[in-house]
């Protein structure tokens, strides 16, 4: 008991428990400890199999975790360079309809054919901002990095083994101030962590060896918000970040009449006038109907960042009607992916990694194409849904 | 061993085991399945305290459930209108280092008396899009909805115990086309689907009525998305959606210094550097470091919709040197929330809301209150750490 | 030459002729000064037929004149609320092929039965700044505002004439900062003076109204940037500004293949994928081929401000081909236009509003009609050209 | 009286006048045509003193001329690299006030020192659509054009004797299609007719060579929207158009406080409740209080395509207190401007460019630094204005 005294008095930190205690017995004495503070009492959140000591790099103050029910839906089929043949999408949502929505779009994928997914772009960025006196001087700054890009890459390489600098554009210029845009390849992790040290590392050369140069060049911050990291934006709807996917399917009027219960024709106004006219009209940067849903939901359940989701809702959906086929697309220029690291390694997120088989090394490519395709299917099948008028019906149905 | 077969042979489809075994067994027998077909074994996703009756309508094809490592942060000050005292923030993540960053904030922001939040705004919304023949007739729609809202809140109330029509705006006109944005107040459930059916009885009505008028308007889809749901938009920016809420606590200098060991003159520059002009040159909607962390991993915790983290990630944060002191804000425009209802009531998120004293009703502009106060304190330690520089080391330190 | 060394040695300022020399003189002796100052010599600036005195309130420090070709297109049929018939539309541009290209859209639009016009909304606006102590002073002065609106109405158009208030929205609220944005109609003024003005004293009687409840707020700023004047923004593109206008026309696939050389599902497709998914993967708020070329060469000629070309450029362009028609219709969110006031009475330019009938009082809302059909001409004939690929050809030989 | 009749019987179209009678009785005809049909009397559109001849390949249909009136701001000194020493600015405009607070900026920051100005990039473009058959064939389009640019490249330039392609970046895939951006230089041409010759031509052998190789990709657009021309887009913002350029200077407190009767604190702080808070909250691209208000009317004085203020609307202002001193910067990153060509000679827009010393070959980079500088001296003397709260007041005197 002497412990939660300590606790309460703030003599001992909740967060210092582990060195103390070790992770297992700091975690059951803060819950224990919240359950005093509080008068609650825990039930589940204290029954879980996933072993401290191995989420002890994804979680600081744990008191024990949260359970989100998993679902399957597919098998889908993929015609990747990546990933080809039938796949089970895992995914972990309690938005009741989900799951059976991506289920019906992975069905009906299947039955014509599969999904032609590709990763048309791969890389992870870090923007840093620089500050000089001077536009002349940041113009400088920006000369020097694209005249030394190979320096730059040595060093910043040298922090990682798996990170590869890439390039580093764009070099932003605003006032006096230079924001360079960072671009890695990660290999198959998602590599924020990693190119945020290898970015600190050439961003502290770039600084002293200008300053050789009498060029005075601060760093002000090491994100600069260029990169953009889980936030909206431009920069990455044209640039891409993480990986950048395209899937894409042709089906026959007969096959959207008989599995859709619609047209081609219906499908293809749906997404002109909200995909487009609608999201034009409301300064939207999503051109599709619900991308996050199926990104979230797969990003849960894989270990992915959940705040990556904001990332993943960018994209343009095609519908186009030609030569009496609907044409069908999907493209997601920023997805954030991993099948190491993170919380790739929490066991029920590696277990989910499995079921597509792509947990671990040389996999991200893979996965993403995976991604891709069930993306494909949750934006065919609610699509589908709204063109045949029983969207509120189906939610009616399966409750939410 | 029947059974497998059947499945294998598609005579059975997984998702009508429900029907055939009930929900334990069939999500049993679905991950059974699957070891087969895949030959490979569960040893964690079938680890999990939720009932599977309890979360029918959160999933479909259930195998089992994810487990995300639950953290605490805080105790927080919280001077709110319905949120007063201390509380300690769950927070869902795998992102090394996010708990401990956010328990910085709330540790200072308590020291320094607590942070002032208040929701500015709170609605739900739903915009459908209609088609008519011509601009002129598509006048005539968005007058007789104007003009007859009195009947439509009727029509669209009926559908809902819970569900409050307060405005159809705007009504935007493209074309021949209409999108009337419904807003309701949805109470403690996040509403989405509450609104969704009530807004589909409402174009019912409409387009009977205006038939009657010989007026011939057709719904195209019920989501024309103008609603913004779940994509990033300056729709959500200018006219919220969900909770609007804005934290904002006073500094003195010496505090700034003291805790976060930097300067406030530090912290403003770095925030116009990067919040402010790193995110408008990169056209990004979000005027923040990182709220989608914040959010992404309360939302996990909570039970909230993973997808709404999109939403959450919009906003603007403020950091003003003024007589000697640190102004500093965050505003979130678009904070979709919940108490009751969708994965609120999983019991695991049920708890962790309790943690908080927020489950149920009456307490979600508590709980908004909390989540803002919480992005406050995320926001001003990831703020402060770049303005000391030690982003990278602080990664390094608490691995990730 | 005299007054020539004492403007030299700054003893006389440029501006100050004016008052000493009648607006006439002043003009010419600035420009024999630049003369001699520059070694330069005027043969054209110096030749224009209006009058110095008339546009004494339009321009400081004149000089002389510029002459813009001016090009005529036309006759168009307007089938508008306000405009109705044929009307020919002043073009002034040095642009090559542009008066050429809006003169083939408006004989086929004419040939087919004319351009549907309407204007959907009609308002100027102007949304200061103010900022208080804490987001709580801020709810209280939005609710003030709101609940005095009578008041604050009164207040505003005590400035005006012309000018009504008709209402103050959205307020948007940011940490302890508030933006309302008044709404009033101007009559056939543009009304961005006329709202300045009447805004002004509508702030300062804001302002002392809740000192007087001891809300201490500062006007900051005018213009907040929430107007959105000469900028383009989500805000305008929502709510719109200035004139609202939808045109529209449906074609026979006849027409569009014995005028336009192209079939609707060319024109359809070019506009799919240039006006939405080129603009949308470009985050572009201009959903439209070349609205800006239009609106630019009508404002010149018709003496609008160049600067709101700008908020001209926003739009969406629709082309559906539906039962064997091409639908083709364009939306312009933000025309800020005039038909008194400004550069409108300016001789030239009232010569070029009489073409239409347009000069004058109660003429705004028929020229707003006739800008929208002049548009309208101009996307479909660009579109058509692009569709039968020959953009550079047409230019090649109108030469540029 | 003949040939009205056959006008207005149109057998003789408007635009056929000039083959029949020369450009300059052609514009007579047709004046005096519309005088007839709209019983109208032209005093001063009539009057002009620039040659039809001259102005032939840059208006269709002429009918006379707009005169719009000059003024002249300035001088101000001017630090660039290509611009050194002190200019006069003309501006054409009817928007009162403009000139005078142009000319306060100009006195002030003359002396204060100067405006340093630098074009940080230079570049025109032009993004074609192409389209095939699937995401397979579009990476392949890609590929082949980036392994191919030497050869595009030369095909290219093959147009042109002044435009030289010096990227084709990015290359955007959205589905099947692909808009890839050639960027070139174009000497002292603005270069929209170049590129769109040059691209064509490239278009051309893109598509033939693909053809060789069996892969069948089709041109779509010439222009796929992805340039971005004439439309607000976060592609410019970020990659920049035309010439891109900062301007900035340092002012002591004391010439704040002496010349714009206010603080640095003061402006600093409208510049980030305005032009970042203000701009964000309405999903603005412009982060600046009236680029497009000076930017237009240099513009309309020397011949710019007046389309092209759009583009000049965005930008970063910058105000931020340092030492005691105002650092103030505008950043416009999009700025199509021209020297020669277009309508740079016409009679009155050449000598608006010389009285900078601009007309002709060699200029452009010096023109751009000019009108950086006088960018900058509008915003910071509008700034300096709303900090010391008179704006309305400056109108009212000034009258509008």
């Amino acid at each position: 008991m002497d412990i939660f005294e300590e606790l309460k008095n703030k003599k001992i930190k909740l967060y210092q428990l582990d060195d103390m205690l070790g992770h297992k017995e700091a975690t059951k004495i803060r819950r224990e400890f919240l359950e005093k503070e509080l008068n609650i009492k825990f039930n589940h959140i204290n029954k879980y199999s996933i072993s401290e000591e191995n989420v002890k790099k994804n979680i600081e103050n744990m008191i024990g975790a949260i359970q989100i029910p998993l679902g399957i839906a597919g098998p889908i089929r993929v015609n990747g360079e990546h990933a080809k043949g039938l796949f089970y999408i895992p995914l972990a949502t309690t938005e009741g309809a989900l799951v059976a929505s991506v289920n019906r779009g992975c069905s009906i994928i299947t039955k014509c054919g599969g999904a032609i997914v590709r990763v048309i772009d791969d890389k992870m960025t870090r923007a840093p901002c620089f500050k000089t006196r001077s536009v002349v001087e940041a113009i400088k700054v920006r000369d020097w990095i694209l005249k030394n890009f190979d320096k730059i890459k040595e060093v910043a390489e040298s922090t990682t083994r798996h990170g590869k600098l890439i390039k580093i554009e764009p070099i932003l210029i605003v006032g006096r101030n230079i924001y360079p845009r960072f671009c890695y390849k990660t290999g198959d992790a998602m590599g924020m962590n990693m190119v945020t040290i290898a970015t600190e590392e050439a961003c502290k050369f770039i600084v002293e060896e200008l300053k050789k140069e009498n060029i005075d060049v601060k760093l002000v911050s090491l994100s600069g918000n260029a990169c953009v990291d889980k936030k909206p934006s431009g920069m990455n709807l044209i640039e891409g970040r993480g990986k950048s996917v395209v899937a894409e399917i042709y089906l026959d009027r007969e096959e959207v009449e008989k599995y859709l219960k619609t047209t081609p024709e219906a499908i293809a106004e749906v997404n002109r006038l909200k995909n487009y006219i609608g999201s034009a009209i409301s300064n939207s940067m999503g051109f599709n109907a619900h991308y996050a849903n199926i990104v979230g939901a797969i990003f849960l359940a894989t270990g992915q960042d959940e705040a990556h989701i904001v990332e993943g809702s960018l994209g343009i959906t095609m519908a186009e009607v030609e030569d009496d086929k609907l044409y069908f697309s999907v493209t997601l220029p920023d997805l954030p992916l991993a099948t190491v690291g993170g919380g790739t390694s929490v066991e029920t997120q590696r277990e989910a990694l499995e079921i597509m088989g792509c947990y671990g090394s040389n996999k991200v490519l893979k996965f993403a194409e995976i991604v891709g395709a069930a993306v494909l299917a949750g934006e065919l099948s609610l699509l589908g849904a709204l063109a045949s008028n029983h969207l509120a019906k189906a939610h009616k149905e399966l409750g939410r």
